[in-house]
């Protein structure tokens, strides 16, 4: 028999680690490989033979690590690049050394590009018995062909649940206090998570990535508001721009290793327009920061099913020889009444360095929010609520295997 | 018979409707008043003759007010003074328009000064029948006499949850990579709400109003973590300020119109100086803002039930007619091993505008966090997951009184 490892990579989510949980536990199930070792901090482990055994993993440990946000491996920004031999040599040959012939590679469409490299490199110099699969996730939902990214979800349902318990904070002096709320969101190119704040129904004013911001109609939108009922509860996507492309955070925005725009302050930058432009006095914003990412306490049960599932998908699969490049995938039913989904599999440079925006056409005019097809598309990804492991009032987690595990030699 | 009146006061909690359901509950199970009314708007609803009537509230209807965070009732920041006779007046003329004999008042410490106000001004007119009693409320944990200040356990839970889960994501990237997570916590004059982050046992270096900010103690103290483990994890209440007094955040301080400063902007301010004196170049800011007085999905099950029961303990003791101008109290069993609070009642003058900091001794040295007896002091108050009542994938939550209820003539 031959081993696999499995490696995260990308931003954090809530349910990346459950994703990690069902490889783990489908190779229980069914041990077609010795070990299950897990790479630390992505591409980036397996280049630098960073590896911990994951293999024997307790149920409790399994459920703990379901429930822990971020990656329990460690993530990376790392990016194989095709023109960089030596990076798919060293790859191959840690995998030999460590006779490891499955790598699950759970990440975004970077992650997805990694997964197709590997595949393409081993396929052009016919080196065999070495396999590639992907598995999903983002929280920004802005992936290709699968019907929606783990990790959303849960984000999506802390999102709205926070937009609602903020509108109730918002409403608790008199009526007659003009007063403007902001909730700015993750979501550089994508409006999905802005979008999901709707879910709660007190979304007054929407401004994400996918319609260029008009500064005059938006201050408009909360001047009428304001006049009508006293407050209003805008929600902004830090990736919200102008038409010609610059970000309202614009003053903020730096550019990661990828040239990604860095972004953040799309919410102060809104709420001196709406002080400059006297449009209210009273401005409260709420960046949602780093929480929404990892606020684990709060996941949807139907993400978290959905990504452990993914990873028994992922190990079920790989008992085919030939099976390699690919990520494993949901569809959403279409036989059956209520919500429930399919599971297949896509090739990886399908997904691979693409973006799937919010539809615009789920957009009302004016910044008015999404319609109600949008809403029917959400509102089934944030249904239950798993039981939480507690520990002295507290989520019990998993520690970071860089801080906590066992290295393998 | 004669009517009551429950009213809400001061900054939002994620219990402080757990009260009010409480003193509705228990008019059901011994109807001693014909009606319960709400004031909306705390004493400006009584001013204004603003009321709902709340007597035949269901049960489901109760539990949902129990988990809805803010105030339903509406609250205030109005001050009752006590030159201000007319206002004195107005409330008596109201109460005895209304039949109205008790009114029960959920507040901070300033709300018990109102308490205290309007007893004292019966007392000094020979006036009969009105009785007034408090009910304490209040995050920051500030209260005088009072074990616990309901709607600080609950705070205090999301704020250790949001760190611990916040430090897994600071731990995503590689162990070599040096950064520094600055959460900051409200907290004006008492720096508890900081301090509960330590619950999670991951903080390195707490910033509270009560040791004044050394700038080059705490840059050292980061810098030696970063050496050490990459990594520093900074918590620091919104009120940190320098020996003089002098905010950290100071170049964004406001005053409210009791004179109080309104804060935000330290983590900023912290984040600014960290990168200045190039002690780290990665720093990320949390600012938990509105969301950790309202986040009550996650309440602690102890904080819900006893802010419910101080609602019961204080609608049973007016049963006693000469009950009055007193606030219900908690006190810690010492009796007993395990954690448990007995209820006993206060003269609401004793609490009344006095600030209650937190334990200077209950703080280590150099801003490395608090003792084994902070954490024994804090550990029981979080405990508890209370079942919440979804909705669509949401929790359920009753809609502020002035938008939904009916008001009565």
């Amino acid at each position: 028999m031959s081993n696999c490892v499995v490696a995260q990579s990308g931003g954090p989510s809530s349910v990346i680690n459950a994703t990690v949980a069902g490889i783990i536990k489908a190779n229980q199930l069914n041990p077609i490989y010795d070990h299950v070792y897990g790479g630390l901090n992505g591409i980036e482990g397996i280049l630098k033979q960073n590896f911990v055994d994951l293999t024997r993993m307790t149920e409790h440990e399994n459920l703990v690590l379901r429930q822990t946000p971020s990656s329990a491996l460690g993530s990376c920004r790392y990016k194989l690049k095709r023109r960089n031999v030596e990076d798919f040599e060293k790859i191959i040959s840690t995998m030999e050394k460590f006779d490891i012939e499955t790598l699950f590679y759970v990440g975004g469409n970077d992650s997805m590009d990694t997964v197709a490299a590997l595949t393409e490199y081993t396929a052009a110099n016919g080196i065999t018995g070495r396999r590639f699969i992907g598995c999903p996730k983002t929280i920004d939902n802005d992936l290709m062909v699968i019907d929606h990214a783990p990790g959303f979800a849960s984000s999506a349902k802390f999102i709205a649940t926070t937009a609602l318990q903020c509108w109730q904070d918002l409403h608790v002096y008199p009526r007659s206090r003009k007063e403007v709320f902001i909730l700015e969101t993750m979501g550089r190119d994508a409006g999905w998570l802005a979008a999901s704040a709707c879910l709660s129904g007190i979304v007054d004013v929407l401004i994400v990535p996918e319609v260029a911001f008009d500064k005059e109609v938006v201050l408009e939108r909360i001047r009428d508001c304001i006049e009508v009922k006293a407050k209003c509860f805008v929600v902004i996507s830090e990736g919200a721009h102008y038409e010609d492309g610059t970000y309202i955070a614009a003053a903020e925005a730096k550019n990661d290793i990828f040239g990604h725009a860095v972004l953040g302050g799309a919410g102060k930058a809104l709420e001196q327009m709406i002080l400059d432009e006297n449009v209210c006095t009273r401005v409260k914003v709420q960046d949602l920061s780093t929480a929404q990412r990892c606020h684990a306490s709060e996941q949807s049960q139907i993400d978290v099913i959905e990504s452990f599932r993914l990873g028994l998908s992922a190990h079920m699969r790989s008992m085919d020889k030939s099976f390699t490049g690919k990520m494993v995938c949901l569809k959403r039913r279409t036989d059956v009444q209520e919500y429930d989904v399919e599971y297949f599999a896509v090739d990886a440079d399908q997904v691979a360095n693409y973006v799937r925006n919010f539809p615009v056409e789920w957009l009302l005019p004016d910044f008015w929010g999404i319609t109600e097809e949008a809403i029917n598309y959400m509102k089934p990804l944030i249904q239950g609520t798993p039981a939480i492991i507690m520990k002295d009032g507290l989520p019990e987690q998993t520690i970071p295997y860089y801080l906590g595990g066992k290295t393998i030699e």
